[in-house]
Protein backbone atom coordinates (compact mmCIF):
# COMPACT_ATOMS: atom_id res chain seq x y z
CA UNK A 1 0.00 0.00 0.00
CA UNK A 2 1.18 3.42 -0.77
CA UNK A 3 2.37 5.62 2.04
CA UNK A 4 1.42 9.17 1.42
CA UNK A 5 3.52 12.30 3.09
CA UNK A 6 1.69 15.46 2.76
CA UNK A 7 4.83 18.58 2.47
CA UNK A 8 4.43 22.27 1.74
CA UNK A 9 5.80 23.15 -2.20
CA UNK A 10 6.62 22.27 -5.43
CA UNK A 11 8.00 18.67 -6.60
CA UNK A 12 11.65 19.34 -6.13
CA UNK A 13 11.34 21.49 -2.84
CA UNK A 14 13.85 20.69 -0.19
CA UNK A 15 10.76 19.40 1.80
CA UNK A 16 9.56 16.65 -0.83
CA UNK A 17 12.90 15.22 0.01
CA UNK A 18 12.49 15.04 3.12
CA UNK A 19 8.81 13.54 2.27
CA UNK A 20 10.50 11.30 -0.12
CA UNK A 21 12.39 9.30 2.56
CA UNK A 22 9.12 8.07 4.29
CA UNK A 23 6.87 7.49 0.90
CA UNK A 24 5.37 9.14 -1.74
CA UNK A 25 5.52 12.80 -1.39
CA UNK A 26 2.21 14.65 -1.92
CA UNK A 27 2.06 18.91 -2.33
CA UNK A 28 0.37 21.17 -0.41
CA UNK A 29 -0.39 24.94 -0.92
CA UNK A 30 0.59 25.63 3.36
CA UNK A 31 1.63 24.25 6.35
CA UNK A 32 -1.68 24.05 7.68
CA UNK A 33 -2.57 21.76 4.27
CA UNK A 34 -0.19 19.52 5.84
CA UNK A 35 -1.63 19.50 8.83
CA UNK A 36 -4.96 18.87 7.76
CA UNK A 37 -4.23 16.22 5.23
CA UNK A 38 -2.86 14.23 8.41
CA UNK A 39 -5.73 15.00 10.45
CA UNK A 40 -8.22 13.71 8.03
CA UNK A 41 -6.31 10.64 6.86
CA UNK A 42 -5.50 11.90 3.12
CA UNK A 43 -2.24 11.38 3.85
CA UNK A 44 -1.12 8.85 6.75
CA UNK A 45 2.13 10.99 7.42
CA UNK A 46 3.28 14.47 6.82
CA UNK A 47 6.91 16.11 6.68
CA UNK A 48 6.83 19.38 8.13
CA UNK A 49 10.27 21.68 8.91
CA UNK A 50 11.03 22.52 12.76
CA UNK A 51 14.09 24.49 12.27
CA UNK A 52 16.68 25.62 9.90
CA UNK A 53 20.73 26.39 11.15
CA UNK A 54 20.60 29.81 9.84
CA UNK A 55 16.91 30.64 9.97
CA UNK A 56 16.21 29.00 13.52
CA UNK A 57 13.00 27.46 14.62
CA UNK A 58 9.40 27.48 12.88
CA UNK A 59 7.43 28.57 15.64
CA UNK A 60 4.43 28.52 13.26
CA UNK A 61 4.95 24.79 12.92
CA UNK A 62 5.19 24.08 16.56
CA UNK A 63 2.39 25.73 16.85
CA UNK A 64 0.37 23.45 14.29
CA UNK A 65 1.63 20.81 16.09
CA UNK A 66 -0.17 21.91 19.51
CA UNK A 67 -3.55 23.08 17.43
CA UNK A 68 -4.08 19.59 15.32
CA UNK A 69 -4.35 16.04 16.46
CA UNK A 70 -0.64 15.08 15.41
CA UNK A 71 2.39 13.29 16.78
CA UNK A 72 5.56 13.11 15.81
CA UNK A 73 6.91 9.81 14.70
CA UNK A 74 10.81 10.69 13.51
CA UNK A 75 12.64 13.33 12.46
CA UNK A 76 14.87 13.76 9.36
CA UNK A 77 17.37 16.43 8.39
CA UNK A 78 18.16 17.69 4.71
CA UNK A 79 21.19 19.42 3.77
CA UNK A 80 20.32 22.58 1.57
CA UNK A 81 22.30 22.69 -1.01
CA UNK A 82 21.92 25.52 -4.07
CA UNK A 83 22.40 24.56 -7.45
CA UNK A 84 22.29 26.58 -10.45
CA UNK A 85 19.95 25.17 -13.25
CA UNK A 86 19.74 25.89 -16.35
CA UNK A 87 17.74 24.39 -19.65
CA UNK A 88 20.39 21.94 -21.95
CA UNK A 89 23.14 23.93 -23.25
CA UNK A 90 22.63 26.80 -21.06
CA UNK A 91 26.00 28.17 -19.67
CA UNK A 92 27.03 31.11 -17.00
CA UNK A 93 28.35 32.94 -19.60
CA UNK A 94 25.26 33.30 -21.56
CA UNK A 95 23.01 33.48 -19.09
CA UNK A 96 21.48 36.91 -17.62
CA UNK A 97 18.93 35.95 -14.89
CA UNK A 98 19.30 33.99 -11.99
CA UNK A 99 15.60 33.08 -10.25
CA UNK A 100 14.90 32.41 -6.53
CA UNK A 101 13.44 32.53 -4.05
CA UNK A 102 14.56 35.40 -2.15
CA UNK A 103 16.01 33.57 0.96
CA UNK A 104 17.93 31.80 -1.35
CA UNK A 105 18.75 34.45 -3.52
CA UNK A 106 20.43 36.59 -0.22
CA UNK A 107 21.79 32.89 0.45
CA UNK A 108 23.89 33.22 -2.69
CA UNK A 109 24.83 36.94 -2.15
CA UNK A 110 28.63 36.20 -2.51
CA UNK A 111 28.22 34.01 -5.89
CA UNK A 112 25.94 37.33 -7.23
CA UNK A 113 28.45 39.57 -6.03
CA UNK A 114 31.01 37.30 -8.02
CA UNK A 115 28.58 37.02 -11.13
CA UNK A 116 27.58 40.55 -12.01
CA UNK A 117 26.38 39.73 -15.24
CA UNK A 118 24.01 38.07 -13.63
CA UNK A 119 20.65 39.47 -12.65
CA UNK A 120 18.85 37.86 -9.26
CA UNK A 121 15.14 37.80 -10.01
CA UNK A 122 12.49 36.69 -7.52
CA UNK A 123 10.39 33.71 -7.44
CA UNK A 124 8.15 32.21 -5.33
CA UNK A 125 9.74 29.34 -3.82
CA UNK A 126 13.31 27.55 -5.22
CA UNK A 127 11.54 24.31 -7.16
CA UNK A 128 8.67 27.06 -8.72
CA UNK A 129 12.23 28.78 -9.86
CA UNK A 130 12.98 25.38 -11.77
CA UNK A 131 9.71 24.85 -12.79
CA UNK A 132 9.72 28.63 -14.46
CA UNK A 133 12.76 28.09 -16.68
CA UNK A 134 11.28 24.84 -18.03
CA UNK A 135 8.48 26.33 -18.93
CA UNK A 136 9.98 29.55 -20.18
CA UNK A 137 12.11 27.67 -22.34
CA UNK A 138 14.80 30.83 -22.51
CA UNK A 139 18.60 29.17 -21.65
CA UNK A 140 19.45 32.95 -20.29
CA UNK A 141 17.49 32.47 -17.28
CA UNK A 142 18.73 30.22 -15.13
CA UNK A 143 17.50 28.88 -11.43
CA UNK A 144 19.03 28.74 -7.85
CA UNK A 145 17.12 25.23 -6.50
CA UNK A 146 17.75 21.65 -5.11
CA UNK A 147 19.51 18.91 -7.63
CA UNK A 148 15.86 17.14 -7.42
CA UNK A 149 13.97 19.88 -8.77
CA UNK A 150 17.05 19.81 -11.55
CA UNK A 151 16.23 16.07 -11.93
CA UNK A 152 12.39 16.83 -11.76
CA UNK A 153 12.10 19.48 -14.52
CA UNK A 154 14.92 18.04 -16.42
CA UNK A 155 17.49 20.63 -16.48
CA UNK A 156 21.06 21.15 -15.79
CA UNK A 157 23.32 21.64 -13.11
CA UNK A 158 25.87 24.24 -14.05
CA UNK A 159 27.00 24.50 -10.61
CA UNK A 160 26.72 23.23 -7.02
CA UNK A 161 26.91 24.75 -3.52
CA UNK A 162 26.90 27.88 -4.78
CA UNK A 163 25.30 29.05 -0.94
CA UNK A 164 27.93 31.53 0.70
CA UNK A 165 27.46 30.06 4.20
CA UNK A 166 28.90 26.19 3.77
CA UNK A 167 26.51 24.48 6.65
CA UNK A 168 22.46 24.70 5.73
CA UNK A 169 20.19 21.99 7.30
CA UNK A 170 16.69 21.74 7.95
CA UNK A 171 15.44 19.38 10.50
CA UNK A 172 11.94 17.67 9.55
CA UNK A 173 9.28 16.31 11.68
CA UNK A 174 7.17 12.96 10.11
CA UNK A 175 3.80 13.42 12.00
CA UNK A 176 1.36 10.93 12.21
CA UNK A 177 -2.52 11.41 12.97
CA UNK A 178 -2.67 11.42 16.76
CA UNK A 179 -3.82 8.04 18.85
CA UNK A 180 -5.69 10.06 21.25
CA UNK A 181 -4.52 10.33 24.75
CA UNK A 182 -1.34 12.16 25.83
CA UNK A 183 0.47 8.83 27.02
CA UNK A 184 0.36 7.49 23.70
CA UNK A 185 2.18 9.38 22.01
CA UNK A 186 5.21 8.10 23.61
CA UNK A 187 5.12 4.61 21.20
CA UNK A 188 6.14 3.36 18.16
CA UNK A 189 4.84 4.84 14.79
CA UNK A 190 1.51 2.76 13.20
CA UNK A 191 2.98 3.68 9.34
CA UNK A 192 6.59 3.74 9.76
CA UNK A 193 8.36 0.89 10.40
CA UNK A 194 12.07 2.46 11.76
CA UNK A 195 14.85 0.82 12.56
CA UNK A 196 16.11 0.39 15.36
CA UNK A 197 17.95 4.40 16.29
CA UNK A 198 20.84 4.35 18.24
CA UNK A 199 19.79 7.65 19.13
CA UNK A 200 15.87 8.42 20.26
CA UNK A 201 14.33 11.81 20.78
CA UNK A 202 11.02 13.05 23.18
CA UNK A 203 9.64 16.31 22.45
CA UNK A 204 7.70 18.28 24.82
CA UNK A 205 6.42 21.85 25.05
CA UNK A 206 5.40 23.17 27.93
CA UNK A 207 4.53 26.56 29.64
CA UNK A 208 6.01 28.15 32.74
CA UNK A 209 5.31 30.88 35.08
CA UNK A 210 7.60 33.43 34.92
CA UNK A 211 9.17 33.15 38.27
CA UNK A 212 12.83 33.84 39.36
CA UNK A 213 14.25 29.82 38.84
CA UNK A 214 11.00 28.02 37.87
CA UNK A 215 13.35 26.77 34.42
CA UNK A 216 16.30 26.04 37.11
CA UNK A 217 13.65 24.10 39.17
CA UNK A 218 12.01 22.32 35.64
CA UNK A 219 15.57 20.91 34.46
CA UNK A 220 16.60 19.66 37.56
CA UNK A 221 13.77 16.83 37.06
CA UNK A 222 16.05 15.85 33.83
CA UNK A 223 19.53 16.13 35.43
CA UNK A 224 18.42 14.04 38.60
CA UNK A 225 17.31 11.26 35.74
CA UNK A 226 20.52 11.13 34.36
CA UNK A 227 18.07 12.66 30.64
CA UNK A 228 19.95 14.96 28.44
CA UNK A 229 18.27 17.66 26.95
CA UNK A 230 19.56 17.84 22.77
CA UNK A 231 16.90 21.62 22.64
CA UNK A 232 15.64 23.99 24.57
CA UNK A 233 14.08 27.50 23.75
CA UNK A 234 11.94 30.02 25.31
CA UNK A 235 9.00 31.62 23.77
CA UNK A 236 6.96 34.13 24.93
CA UNK A 237 2.85 33.06 25.06
CA UNK A 238 0.86 35.54 23.70
CA UNK A 239 -2.37 34.34 24.82
CA UNK A 240 -0.96 35.37 28.98
CA UNK A 241 1.25 38.03 29.83
CA UNK A 242 4.18 36.64 32.35
CA UNK A 243 4.12 33.16 30.93
CA UNK A 244 6.50 31.84 28.43
CA UNK A 245 6.11 28.47 26.37
CA UNK A 246 9.38 26.12 26.07
CA UNK A 247 10.37 23.97 23.52
CA UNK A 248 12.35 20.96 24.78
CA UNK A 249 13.78 17.52 23.34
CA UNK A 250 15.77 15.16 25.14
CA UNK A 251 17.23 11.69 24.58
CA UNK A 252 14.61 8.87 25.11
CA UNK A 253 15.78 6.47 27.94
CA UNK A 254 15.83 3.33 26.94
CA UNK A 255 14.33 2.85 30.38
CA UNK A 256 10.52 3.76 29.02
CA UNK A 257 9.27 3.05 32.57
CA UNK A 258 11.88 6.03 33.65
CA UNK A 259 10.80 8.68 30.84
CA UNK A 260 7.18 7.89 31.94
CA UNK A 261 7.94 8.71 35.76
CA UNK A 262 10.14 11.77 34.23
CA UNK A 263 7.18 13.16 32.15
CA UNK A 264 4.53 12.55 35.12
CA UNK A 265 6.79 14.34 37.56
CA UNK A 266 6.97 17.38 34.75
CA UNK A 267 3.79 17.18 34.46
CA UNK A 268 3.44 18.26 38.73
CA UNK A 269 5.59 20.85 38.40
CA UNK A 270 4.44 23.28 35.37
CA UNK A 271 1.42 24.37 34.38
CA UNK A 272 1.19 22.64 30.77
CA UNK A 273 2.82 20.20 29.05
CA UNK A 274 1.84 18.59 25.96
CA UNK A 275 4.64 15.21 24.67
CA UNK A 276 4.57 15.52 20.65
CA UNK A 277 6.18 12.64 20.12
CA UNK A 278 8.82 10.20 20.90
CA UNK A 279 10.92 9.02 17.76
CA UNK A 280 13.98 7.99 15.84
CA UNK A 281 15.85 9.45 13.06
CA UNK A 282 15.93 8.87 9.54
CA UNK A 283 18.99 8.76 7.89
CA UNK A 284 19.13 10.14 4.01
CA UNK B 1 25.28 65.72 15.13
CA UNK B 2 23.30 63.26 13.12
CA UNK B 3 23.27 59.83 13.94
CA UNK B 4 22.90 57.24 11.24
CA UNK B 5 21.39 53.77 11.52
CA UNK B 6 21.99 51.58 9.24
CA UNK B 7 19.36 48.75 8.18
CA UNK B 8 19.30 45.90 5.72
CA UNK B 9 16.62 46.67 3.36
CA UNK B 10 15.06 49.56 1.53
CA UNK B 11 13.24 52.60 2.39
CA UNK B 12 10.11 51.64 3.75
CA UNK B 13 10.84 48.56 5.64
CA UNK B 14 10.15 47.43 8.94
CA UNK B 15 13.95 47.75 9.31
CA UNK B 16 13.62 51.14 8.53
CA UNK B 17 11.30 51.86 11.64
CA UNK B 18 13.72 49.94 14.19
CA UNK B 19 16.28 52.14 13.09
CA UNK B 20 13.75 55.51 12.67
CA UNK B 21 13.51 55.43 16.79
CA UNK B 22 17.23 56.19 17.26
CA UNK B 23 18.61 58.24 14.29
CA UNK B 24 18.36 58.70 10.63
CA UNK B 25 18.08 55.21 8.63
CA UNK B 26 20.65 54.36 6.19
CA UNK B 27 19.71 51.14 3.69
CA UNK B 28 22.35 48.74 3.78
CA UNK B 29 22.17 45.68 0.94
CA UNK B 30 22.69 42.68 3.46
CA UNK B 31 22.83 42.08 7.69
CA UNK B 32 26.85 42.23 6.70
CA UNK B 33 26.64 45.20 5.56
CA UNK B 34 24.91 46.46 8.33
CA UNK B 35 27.81 45.14 10.57
CA UNK B 36 30.60 46.42 8.44
CA UNK B 37 28.71 49.88 8.28
CA UNK B 38 28.86 49.87 12.05
CA UNK B 39 32.31 48.32 12.55
CA UNK B 40 34.04 51.08 10.23
CA UNK B 41 32.42 53.83 11.79
CA UNK B 42 30.12 55.07 8.38
CA UNK B 43 27.19 54.55 10.69
CA UNK B 44 26.93 54.98 14.76
CA UNK B 45 24.27 52.26 14.97
CA UNK B 46 22.84 49.42 13.13
CA UNK B 47 19.61 48.12 13.43
CA UNK B 48 19.10 44.23 12.84
CA UNK B 49 16.10 41.99 13.72
CA UNK B 50 16.92 38.88 16.31
CA UNK B 51 13.88 37.19 16.41
CA UNK B 52 10.38 37.42 15.24
CA UNK B 53 6.88 35.63 16.85
CA UNK B 54 5.99 33.59 13.82
CA UNK B 55 9.38 33.09 11.93
CA UNK B 56 12.06 32.46 15.42
CA UNK B 57 15.62 33.55 15.99
CA UNK B 58 17.52 35.07 13.21
CA UNK B 59 20.67 32.78 13.74
CA UNK B 60 22.25 34.30 11.13
CA UNK B 61 22.44 37.78 13.45
CA UNK B 62 23.88 36.58 16.23
CA UNK B 63 26.60 34.74 14.47
CA UNK B 64 27.35 38.51 12.96
CA UNK B 65 27.30 39.34 16.42
CA UNK B 66 29.55 37.34 17.33
CA UNK B 67 31.87 37.92 14.40
CA UNK B 68 31.75 42.14 14.89
CA UNK B 69 33.56 44.09 17.46
CA UNK B 70 29.92 45.32 17.91
CA UNK B 71 27.87 45.42 21.48
CA UNK B 72 24.03 46.10 21.67
CA UNK B 73 23.02 48.81 23.73
CA UNK B 74 19.01 48.96 23.19
CA UNK B 75 16.02 46.74 21.84
CA UNK B 76 13.18 47.80 20.39
CA UNK B 77 9.62 45.62 18.89
CA UNK B 78 8.18 46.32 15.66
CA UNK B 79 4.95 45.40 14.99
CA UNK B 80 4.30 43.67 11.76
CA UNK B 81 1.31 44.90 10.39
CA UNK B 82 0.86 44.67 6.52
CA UNK B 83 -1.01 46.93 4.58
CA UNK B 84 -2.11 46.30 1.10
CA UNK B 85 -1.58 49.98 -0.79
CA UNK B 86 -2.34 50.96 -4.24
CA UNK B 87 -1.88 54.35 -6.51
CA UNK B 88 -4.79 57.10 -5.60
CA UNK B 89 -7.84 55.60 -7.14
CA UNK B 90 -7.17 52.46 -6.77
CA UNK B 91 -9.47 50.25 -5.22
CA UNK B 92 -9.47 46.01 -4.50
CA UNK B 93 -12.30 45.46 -6.50
CA UNK B 94 -10.25 46.90 -9.92
CA UNK B 95 -7.13 45.34 -8.64
CA UNK B 96 -5.56 42.33 -10.43
CA UNK B 97 -1.99 41.73 -8.66
CA UNK B 98 -0.88 42.24 -4.95
CA UNK B 99 2.89 42.16 -4.52
CA UNK B 100 5.21 41.35 -2.06
CA UNK B 101 7.76 39.23 -0.31
CA UNK B 102 7.08 35.51 -0.78
CA UNK B 103 7.08 35.18 3.65
CA UNK B 104 4.25 38.22 3.45
CA UNK B 105 2.70 36.86 0.56
CA UNK B 106 2.12 33.72 2.83
CA UNK B 107 1.22 35.30 5.90
CA UNK B 108 -2.06 36.88 4.49
CA UNK B 109 -3.40 33.56 2.96
CA UNK B 110 -6.48 33.98 4.09
CA UNK B 111 -7.12 37.72 2.44
CA UNK B 112 -6.31 36.17 -0.88
CA UNK B 113 -8.43 33.23 0.04
CA UNK B 114 -11.79 35.87 0.55
CA UNK B 115 -10.26 38.06 -2.48
CA UNK B 116 -9.75 34.95 -5.44
CA UNK B 117 -9.93 37.59 -8.56
CA UNK B 118 -6.18 38.94 -6.74
CA UNK B 119 -3.23 37.24 -7.59
CA UNK B 120 -0.09 36.84 -5.59
CA UNK B 121 3.03 38.29 -7.22
CA UNK B 122 6.13 37.83 -5.71
CA UNK B 123 8.49 40.49 -4.88
CA UNK B 124 12.41 41.33 -3.07
CA UNK B 125 10.47 42.45 -0.01
CA UNK B 126 7.89 44.08 1.52
CA UNK B 127 9.00 48.13 0.63
CA UNK B 128 10.45 46.87 -2.62
CA UNK B 129 6.81 45.99 -3.57
CA UNK B 130 5.45 49.17 -2.64
CA UNK B 131 8.41 51.04 -4.71
CA UNK B 132 7.10 48.61 -7.97
CA UNK B 133 3.69 49.74 -7.50
CA UNK B 134 4.54 53.53 -7.51
CA UNK B 135 7.23 52.77 -10.36
CA UNK B 136 5.05 50.99 -12.89
CA UNK B 137 1.90 53.54 -12.40
CA UNK B 138 -0.71 51.11 -12.82
CA UNK B 139 -3.72 50.55 -10.49
CA UNK B 140 -4.56 47.55 -10.85
CA UNK B 141 -1.29 46.53 -8.61
CA UNK B 142 -1.29 46.92 -5.81
CA UNK B 143 1.32 45.91 -2.67
CA UNK B 144 1.35 44.55 0.38
CA UNK B 145 3.87 46.52 2.90
CA UNK B 146 4.13 48.77 5.86
CA UNK B 147 1.99 51.91 6.43
CA UNK B 148 5.07 53.79 6.20
CA UNK B 149 6.25 52.05 2.65
CA UNK B 150 2.93 53.83 1.99
CA UNK B 151 3.69 57.04 2.62
CA UNK B 152 7.48 56.53 1.38
CA UNK B 153 6.02 55.77 -1.76
CA UNK B 154 2.65 58.15 -1.71
CA UNK B 155 0.62 55.01 -2.01
CA UNK B 156 -3.23 54.82 -0.35
CA UNK B 157 -3.77 52.28 2.18
CA UNK B 158 -6.76 50.03 1.08
CA UNK B 159 -6.81 48.02 3.66
CA UNK B 160 -4.80 47.36 7.34
CA UNK B 161 -3.79 44.28 9.06
CA UNK B 162 -4.70 41.80 6.68
CA UNK B 163 -2.30 39.50 7.87
CA UNK B 164 -4.35 35.83 9.12
CA UNK B 165 -2.01 35.75 12.01
CA UNK B 166 -3.24 38.37 14.87
CA UNK B 167 0.24 39.14 16.15
CA UNK B 168 3.06 39.61 14.34
CA UNK B 169 6.20 40.95 16.25
CA UNK B 170 10.03 41.11 15.22
CA UNK B 171 12.51 42.18 18.48
CA UNK B 172 15.44 43.98 16.92
CA UNK B 173 18.93 45.04 18.56
CA UNK B 174 20.46 48.36 18.24
CA UNK B 175 24.04 47.80 18.25
CA UNK B 176 27.33 50.49 17.90
CA UNK B 177 30.80 49.64 18.61
CA UNK B 178 32.22 47.89 21.09
CA UNK B 179 34.88 49.28 23.38
CA UNK B 180 37.09 46.32 23.58
CA UNK B 181 37.40 44.61 26.74
CA UNK B 182 34.28 42.12 27.05
CA UNK B 183 33.68 43.77 30.59
CA UNK B 184 33.16 47.02 28.99
CA UNK B 185 30.26 45.79 27.08
CA UNK B 186 27.73 46.20 30.45
CA UNK B 187 28.01 50.03 30.25
CA UNK B 188 25.70 52.65 28.69
CA UNK B 189 25.62 53.38 25.13
CA UNK B 190 27.98 56.11 23.87
CA UNK B 191 25.95 57.10 21.44
CA UNK B 192 21.96 56.82 22.66
CA UNK B 193 20.85 58.42 25.53
CA UNK B 194 18.15 56.17 26.80
CA UNK B 195 15.89 56.85 29.32
CA UNK B 196 16.13 54.70 32.31
CA UNK B 197 14.21 51.58 30.89
CA UNK B 198 12.41 50.14 33.77
CA UNK B 199 13.58 46.41 32.28
CA UNK B 200 17.03 46.10 31.51
CA UNK B 201 18.15 43.46 29.79
CA UNK B 202 21.77 41.40 29.53
CA UNK B 203 22.54 39.21 26.24
CA UNK B 204 25.04 36.64 26.83
CA UNK B 205 26.31 33.43 24.12
CA UNK B 206 28.41 30.69 25.94
CA UNK B 207 28.67 26.90 25.10
CA UNK B 208 28.19 24.24 26.94
CA UNK B 209 29.89 20.47 26.11
CA UNK B 210 27.04 18.27 25.77
CA UNK B 211 26.99 16.51 29.11
CA UNK B 212 23.95 15.56 31.32
CA UNK B 213 22.69 18.20 33.50
CA UNK B 214 25.77 21.50 32.09
CA UNK B 215 23.00 23.08 31.27
CA UNK B 216 21.44 22.60 34.92
CA UNK B 217 24.41 23.78 36.63
CA UNK B 218 24.77 26.80 34.68
CA UNK B 219 21.11 28.15 35.34
CA UNK B 220 21.99 27.35 38.77
CA UNK B 221 24.05 30.38 38.55
CA UNK B 222 21.04 32.64 37.75
CA UNK B 223 18.72 31.01 39.86
CA UNK B 224 21.13 31.50 42.89
CA UNK B 225 21.48 35.23 42.50
CA UNK B 226 17.59 35.49 41.86
CA UNK B 227 18.27 36.56 38.33
CA UNK B 228 15.44 35.69 35.92
CA UNK B 229 16.24 34.72 32.27
CA UNK B 230 13.84 36.35 29.91
CA UNK B 231 15.28 33.95 26.93
CA UNK B 232 17.27 30.67 26.27
CA UNK B 233 17.65 29.09 23.26
CA UNK B 234 20.30 26.46 22.27
CA UNK B 235 21.42 25.83 19.17
CA UNK B 236 23.91 22.78 17.40
CA UNK B 237 27.61 24.58 17.64
CA UNK B 238 29.14 23.52 13.97
CA UNK B 239 32.09 23.78 14.52
CA UNK B 240 32.48 21.36 17.13
CA UNK B 241 30.89 18.55 17.31
CA UNK B 242 28.78 17.76 21.02
CA UNK B 243 28.86 21.00 21.81
CA UNK B 244 25.90 23.55 21.76
CA UNK B 245 25.91 27.18 21.88
CA UNK B 246 22.74 28.78 23.87
CA UNK B 247 22.03 32.54 23.81
CA UNK B 248 20.16 34.15 26.64
CA UNK B 249 18.74 37.10 27.90
CA UNK B 250 18.13 38.04 31.44
CA UNK B 251 16.80 40.86 33.54
CA UNK B 252 19.83 43.25 34.61
CA UNK B 253 20.30 43.28 38.22
CA UNK B 254 19.88 46.92 39.57
CA UNK B 255 22.82 45.85 41.64
CA UNK B 256 25.76 45.84 39.02
CA UNK B 257 28.72 44.24 41.47
CA UNK B 258 25.62 41.32 41.40
CA UNK B 259 25.40 41.27 37.63
CA UNK B 260 29.44 41.17 37.42
CA UNK B 261 29.73 38.46 39.84
CA UNK B 262 27.07 36.08 38.10
CA UNK B 263 28.65 37.17 34.62
CA UNK B 264 32.23 35.99 36.52
CA UNK B 265 30.76 32.43 37.77
CA UNK B 266 29.67 31.70 34.42
CA UNK B 267 32.81 32.53 32.79
CA UNK B 268 34.45 29.80 34.52
CA UNK B 269 31.85 27.05 34.44
CA UNK B 270 31.64 27.09 30.60
CA UNK B 271 34.11 26.86 28.15
CA UNK B 272 33.30 29.92 26.30
CA UNK B 273 31.04 33.17 27.06
CA UNK B 274 30.44 36.38 24.83
CA UNK B 275 28.58 38.91 26.71
CA UNK B 276 26.93 40.86 23.93
CA UNK B 277 25.99 44.28 25.70
CA UNK B 278 23.92 45.38 28.64
CA UNK B 279 20.71 47.77 27.21
CA UNK B 280 17.25 49.03 28.17
CA UNK B 281 14.36 49.04 25.74
CA UNK B 282 13.07 51.75 23.67
CA UNK B 283 9.57 52.36 23.06
CA UNK B 284 7.48 53.03 19.51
Amino acid sequence: MTTFVAYQGEPGAYSEIAAGRVGTPIPQRSFTDVFEAVAHGQAALGAVPLENSLGGTIHENYDLLLKYPVRIVAETYVTIEHCLLGLPGATIAAATQALSHPQALAQCDRFFAEHPHLEAVVAYDTAGSAKMVRAAGQPNRLAIASERAATHYELEILARNIASHAVNITRFAIIEKSLGSPENQISDSSVLSLQSSVLRKVTVVFRLRHETGSLYQTLRIFAEAGINLTKIESRPFREQAFEYVFYADFIEPENRELCAQTLAELKETVPFLHVLGSYGRIEN
